[in-house]
C-alpha cells in the first residue's frame, strides 16, 4: 500500500526535476554518497527512494543526484534539498543566525526577512556546513517503518520500528562513504588568515562556519591553553637563574595557575557557546542517529521521537561498562608493573646475554599496548554505543571517559612508578624531557610531513590512473548498469565529479578525540611532574605553536571535510584536565617530599614531621582550589544577564500565549474595595 | 505639583471607601504597623499617604485601616489590599498555583478562571500567607520619588530616588513594628498534624503554605537528616558488641553517609523547589526591600528598579568584608588558644589558689565568646547590607557564611585543639558526650519550656493590665489624635484589635539561622568526631526528635507569625554542611591514625609508613567523594524533564510570538527545484 504511494510520489518528482534539468540549473550537490558495487538494484531504489520520499512515510525529502555510473567506483550519488527544505529544518534545528539588528537568535522560517540581510540570495543565507549538517541530520533520520522488516535484498539484516536505516547501511558497509564537499575557495580564505599566519589570533568564527562548533572549540582550548601556558614558561626560565628553595614556590604556583586556567577556560567555553547558540543543549535535545528505542512522543517536545528508558542506559553503564573498564585498567597496570619487574630482573641478572636483551621488554611492551589501544577502542566504542545515550555528546562523554581512563593509566602509570615508587628523579627528567621534545617533534612530523609525502607521491599515481581510467571510462558508459534512470545525472565534464574522486581519497578526520588526547598528555606531563623539569611548559608552548599550525593545515589539506558538529562545551575533557589539574596537588606535594628526602642537608626536622608538613601544605592547596572554584563564576556577568533576559522573554511569551481573557472581563466580575481606577 | 495629585487621589479614595463602609463590610486586615509613639502628624499622614498612592506615584496602592487610637500603643494600623491588587501581586510576583488540571504553573490574572476551583469564591483564591507576602512585597516597594529629599518632619533622614521608603522607617524607629496576623484555625489544624504527632510525617505542603518555602524547608531538611541519621545509630549500637577493629570501617562508613546524605538532600529540595515553583529564582529576580540604586531599566525584565553595579558589590565583598571576617575568625582563635595557654599553666602552677580559680578561664572565655558573637552578628549584618546585594537570597547566603566561619571558629577549633594538639581521645569523649546530651538538652528546655513558663506568667499579668487598660480606653477616646480622618477605623469590639494586641507581645521569629547552626553545630559533631564517640548519632536522632516537635511548638504558639519567604533550596548551609562532610574525611582519618599511634601494640609498621598509609586512605577516600558526587544527579529524572518541557514551551511561545508571516508567503517567493507538496 505505502509502497505503492511512495512510488507514485517518487515518479512525480522525477518528472519534475528533470524539467528544471532542461533548463541545465541542477542543484548544488552538497554530500556524496558511495555505494557498496555489489549492492542489489533492489537497495539502491529503496535507499534512494527512502531519501526522496516525505518524512511522514519515514523519508528524508532530499534531492539525489547521480553520477555517471562506472564500475571502479559503484554507485555514487550527490545529496541535496530545496531551499524550502533547508529552511525548514534550520528551523527545527534551531540554528542560530545573526538578525539584521546583529542580535543571534534562532532562525524560524516565517521571520526569514528579519535575517537575510539586504541583496542576499535565500540560497546563500544557509552556510555550506550548515547545509551540509543539516543534509546529514536529514539522512540519519531517515527511519524504518513498522511494515518495513527488513532492508530489501538483504533478508538477515532485519529492522525495527524507527532504526535509523543510514546507520544500520553503514554499519554493514552497503554504503561506503558519505561525505561532505569542500568548499574550496572559502578553504583557501581561511586557510589565509589560520595557519598561514605567525602571531595572527585563530580566526575562530571562520573555523565554526566552516568546520563547526566542535572543531571550533578544540581550537579556541588550544589556543587559550598554549597562551596561559607562556606564565609557566617564565617562572621555568626563571628558575634556571635562582637557586633551588623556589620548588615550594613553583609548587604553590603551579595548583593556583591550573586552576585558574581550568575555571577560566569554563567562563570563555561559555561565552563561545552562547556565542555560538549552543548553550542551552540539553540530554532531551534531539537524539542522535544511532540512538534507538520505540518510536514514541516526547515527553518534553511532543514530537515523534524514539524513546529509551535511561534506567536502563544508566544499569548498562554501571553493571557493565564500569566493571569492564575498571578491569581493563587493572590489567594495564598488572601488565606495566610485571615489564618494571622483567627489567629489574634483567637488570639483576646481569649476564651479557641479559643486557643485550635489555630493552626487548620495553620493545615488546609498546607494540603490544598500540595493539590493545587499538582494541580497546573499539570496544569502548562499542560498549557506549550499547548503552544507547540519547544525544551525540552525551555519547560522546561517556566514550571520551572510557577512553581517557585507560590511556591515563597508560601513559602516566610508569612516570608516577618511576617517581613514587622508585623514587628516581634523574629517569623521571629524562623521561619527561624524551616525551616532550622527542615524542612531540615525532607526533608533528607523523601529522603532517607523512601525509604531505604521502600525497606527492599519490598524486603522480593518480594521474597514471586517472588516464587508464579514461579509457575504462568509455567502455563502462556503454555498460552503466539500468538503474536510478529517474534521478537526474550530472554530466561527466562537471568538475564536482573530479573534486568527488579527490576527496572520496582522502583520509577520514573522524573527530577531534585523538588531538585532544595529545594535549591532554602534554597538560598532564607539565603540571603532574614540571616542579622537576620547570622547562617543560617551554617545550609545550613550542609543540603548541607548532601543534595549532600543523593540525589546521591537516585539516585544510588532507582530510575530507568532516561534516559540522555542535558543542556546548570541551565534554568530558573538561572535567578530564581537571582531575590531572586535582591529582597534581597531590604530584607537585609528592615529588616536594621526595626531594627533600633525597638532600640529605635538609633535615632539619625527622621524616615523620616533613611528611606532616606536605600533607598539611597539600591540604591547604586542596584548600585554595576549592576556594578559587567558588569565587571564579562559570559565566561571564554578560552572558548571565542575556540568558536571564532570553529566559525571561520567552517566560513572558508563555504567558501571553495563555492570555485568553483581558482584565477588563475581570474588572467586571468581582467588585472591589478600592476604587482605585485601572490602568488598562 | 505630584503632592497636590495625590492628596486628590487619597480624597477621591476615601470618599469611596466610606462608601462601603457602610454596608460594615471593612477589609480583612493581614498586616499590623505599629508606629512610634511621638512620631508628628505630617510624617503619619506622608506615610500613609505612600501606602495608599498609585505605584507610578512611588506608592503601594493598598488599603489601610486604622484601630482606635490609644496613647499607650500609638498609632496602630492594619494594611489589606483589594482583590484585583493581590491578584495583580500574584501575578508580578509570579506566584505558582495549582490549576484545574492540577499542574502548578505562574499564575496570571487573564488565566484566573483556569485556577479558580468551582465554587470557591475569588477572595480565598489567594492563602493568607500569600497576601500577607504580597503586601510585603508591595510596602518593602514603597520608594522614594526625585522630588521627595527627606521624611516630612524629620529633615535629617534624607532619601535618595529610589530608596525603600519602609526600610528607612523602620532603620530610624519610626514604624516600631510591623507584622502579618495569625489565622488562628489554620494555625490549630496545622498544629495537630504536626508537632502533636509521634511519627506522622510532617505536613510539608500546609507548613510551606501557611510559614512560606523557607521555614518548610528547613523543617524537611531537618526530617531528611534525622531519618538518615537512623543508619549511624543502628551502626554505632553494632559498634559496642564488636571489637575496636572496625574504627577504619566506621571511617569510610561516615564519609560515604555524609556525602550521600548530601547529594540526595540536594536532589530532594530541587524536587521541593521545582513543586513550589522556586527552582528557577536567579541573582537576576525581584530585587530585596533595602537594595538601593539608581533608578533604572532592568536589563532583564525591562521595568524600573534599582540598579547597582554589580563589581561593586564584588569589590566590596573581596576587599573589605572578607579581611574583615578573616581578622576575626583570627582573633577568635588566638583568643581561645590563649585560654588554653592559661589553663595550662595555672595547672602547671599548681598551688591551691590556681587549682580554685581553676574554671575561671572557661568561664570568662564563655561569657567573652557570648558578647563577641552577638557583636559579630552585628557587624556581618551591617557588612552584609552594605554589600548591596540585590535579592534576598543573595543577602542571606553571604551574612549566613560570614556568620558560619565565625561560628565554626567558636565551636569546633576547641574540639580540633583537644583532638590533634593535645590529642586528648578521651576528653574529646567527654566533650561530645556533654554537647550532644547535656547542651542539646538545656537548649530544648530554653526553647519551649521558659518560653511556655513566661506565656503563662505574662498572661496573668496582662490580664490585670488589660482591666487597667479598659479604663485608661476610656479617657483615651476622648483625647483620640485628630488624625488620618480619612481612614476608616476598625470598631473598638472587633477581634483582631484584641488577636493584634497579643501578637504584639509575642517573639519575633527572626529567621532560621539559628535553628541552622544548632542543627550544624550538631552535624559537626557527629560527623567530624563520631569515630570517637560512635554513639553520637543515636543522641543526636533523640535530640531531633524532639527538636522537630519543639521547634514547631515554639513557631505556632509562642512567636509572631513571620513572613512567608521564598526559597530554592537551603542557601549556604548546602555549602556549609559539605564543607563539614570533607573534613569529615581529614579528622576520621586524623583520629584513626592517632589510635593507631597512642596502642602501642598496633606498631605493626612504623610511624612514617602508618602516616602513609593513612594519608593514603585520606586520599581514596576523598577520591570516593568526588565519584559519589558526580554520579548522583542533581535532580531527579522527573523534574528534569519537567523542566525542560517548561523550557521548551516558553522558547516555542517565544517563537511562536515572533511569527508574524506565514510560510505560504515564503513559497510564494521562492522557486524550488522539488515539487513536494507543502503541508501547511
Amino acid at each position: 500500500m505505502s509502497r505503492h504511494r511512495i512510488s507514485e510520489d517518487r515518479e512525480k518528482q522525477s518528472v519534475e526535476i528533470s524539467d528544471e534539468d532542461n533548463d541545465g540549473s541542477l542543484p548544488q550537490s552538497y554530500v556524496v554518497m558511495r555505494f557498496d558495487k555489489n549492492i542489489p538494484d533492489a537497495t539502491l531504489e529503496w535507499i534512494v527512494d527512502k531519501i526522496h520520499t516525505l518524512r511522514t512515510n519515514g523519508g528524508g525529502e532530499l534531492l539525489v543526484l547521480k553520477q555517471p555510473y562506472k564500475e571502479s567506483e559503484g554507485v555514487v550519488l550527490h545529496i541535496s534539498a530545496s531551499t524550502i527544505k533547508f529552511l525548514e529544518a534550520a528551523e527545527e534545528m534551531e540554528i542560530m543566525k545573526c538578525d539584521k539588528n546583529g542580535v543571534r537568535r534562532e532562525f524560524t522560517v516565517s521571520s526569514l526577512e528579519d535575517f537575510l540581510p539586504d541583496g542576499m540570495h535565500v540560497d546563500d543565507f544557509l552556510t555550506t556546513a550548515e547545509k551540509q549538517k543539516i543534509i546529514k541530520h536529514e539522512l540519519e533520520n531517515i527511519r524504518a517503518l513498522p511494515v518495513e522488516g527488513c532492508i530489501p535484498g538483504y533478508p538477515q539484516y532485519t529492522l525495527y520500528e524507527g532504526q535509523s536505516i543510514l546507520h544500520v547501511c553503514l554499519v554493514e558497509h552497503l554504503i561506503k562513504a558519505i561525505y561532505p564537499l569542500h568548499d574550496v575557495e572559502s578553504l583557501k580564505k581561511l586557510g589565509k588568515r589560520w595557519y598561514a599566519t605567525l602571531f595572527d589570533p585563530q580566526p575562530l568564527e571562520e573555523i565554526r562556519l566552516y568546520f563547526g562548533e566542535a572543531i571550533a572549540l578544540y581550537f579556541a582550548f588550544l589556543g587559550f591553553y598554549t597562551a596561559a601556558l607562556v606564565f609557566p614558561t617564565f617562572l621555568g626560565f626563571l628558575q634556571l637563574f635562582v637557586s633551588h628553595e623556589t620548588v615550594p614556590f613553583f609548587c604553590v604556583f603551579n595548583v593556583v595557575w591550573v586552576t585558574v586556567l581550568l575555571e577560566l577556560w569554563r567562563r570563555r567555553s561559555n561565552e563561545l557557546a552562547f556565542q555560538w547558540g549552543t548553550i542551552g543543549m540539553t540530554s532531551l535535545d534531539e537524539p542522535r542517529g544511532n540512538f534507538h528505542g520505540r518510536m514514541g512522543k516526547d515527553a518534553v517536545t511532543g514530537r515523534i521521537q524514539p524513546q529509551y528508558p535511561r534506567w536502563k542506559t544508566t544499569a548498562k553503564l554501571y553493571f557493565v561498562s564500569i566493571p569492564i573498564v575498571i578491569a581493563c585498567m587493572l590489567f594495564a597496570s598488572v601488565f606495566m608493573l610485571a615489564l618494571f619487574w622483567v627489567e629489574d630482573y634483567m637488570k639483576d641478572l646481569g649476564t651479557p646475554l641479559a643486557e643485550q636483551l635489555m630493552n626487548l621488554p620495553s620493545i615488546i611492551y609498546s607494540i603490544l599496548v598500540f595493539i590493545i589501544n587499538v582494541k580497546y577502542k573499539t570496544l569502548a566504542t562499542y560498549l557506549t554505543n550499547w548503552e544507547n545515550h540519547r544525544t551525540a555528546s552525551q555519547f560522546d562523554r561517556h566514550r571520551v571517559i572510557k577512553l581517557i581512563m585507560f590511556e591515563f593509566v597508560n601513559t602516566f602509570m610508569s612516570l608516577f612508578y618511576i617517581a613514587f615508587v622508585k623514587q628516581d628523579l634523574e629517569i623521571l627528567k629524562t623521561q619527561l624531557a624524551t616525551m616532550l621534545i622527542v615524542q612531540q617533534a615525532i607526533n608533528n612530523i607523523q601529522e603532517v610531513l607523512i601525509p604531505l609525502f604521502i600525497k606527492k607521491y599519490t598524486q603522480r599515481t593518480q594521474q597514471n590512473i586517472s588516464v587508464s581510467k579514461e579509457v575504462e571510462d568509455k567502455c563502462e558508459n556503454i555498460n552503466s548498469r539500468e538503474i536510478l534512470k529517474h534521478i537526474p545525472e550530472i554530466r561527466s565534464d562537471d568538475t564536482r565529479i573530479a573534486e568527488a574522486e579527490k576527496e572520496d581519497l582522502m583520509d577520514v578526520y573522524e573527530e577531534t578525540y585523538d588531538d585532544y588526547l595529545e594535549m591532554y598528555i602534554q597538560f598532564g606531563y607539565v603540571v603532574l611532574f614540571s616542579s622537576v623539569y620547570p622547562l617543560a611548559a617551554f617545550w609545550a608552548v613550542v609543540n603548541n605553536f607548532v601543534e595549532i599550525r600543523s593540525d589546521a593545515f591537516k585539516l585544510c589539506k588532507f582530510n575530507r571535510r568532516p561534516f559540522s558538529k555542535k558543542v556546548k562545551d570541551i565534554g568530558a575533557w573538561q572535567k578530564a584536565f581537571e582531575v590531572v589539574g586535582g591529582l597534581s596537588i597531590l604530584t607537585n606535594c609528592g615529588l616536594m617530599f621526595i626531594s627533600f628526602h633525597q638532600r640529605k642537608d635538609a633535615y632539619f626536622f625527622d621524616q615523620l614531621q616533613w611528611l606532616v608538613m606536605f600533607v598539611a601544605l597539600e591540604h591547604c592547596l586542596l584548600g585554595i582550589r576549592y576556594l578559587l572554584h567558588i569565587a571564579i563564576q562559570d559565566k561571564p556577568e554578560w552572558v548571565r544577564v542575556a540568558l536571564a533576559k532570553k529566559y525571561h522573554a520567552s517566560k513572558q511569551a508563555l504567558k501571553n500565549e495563555q492570555l485568553l481573557k483581558n482584565r477588563g472581563i475581570l474588572a467586571r466580575k468581582f467588585k472591589t474595595v478600592s476604587s482605585r481606577p485601572f490602568k488598562s
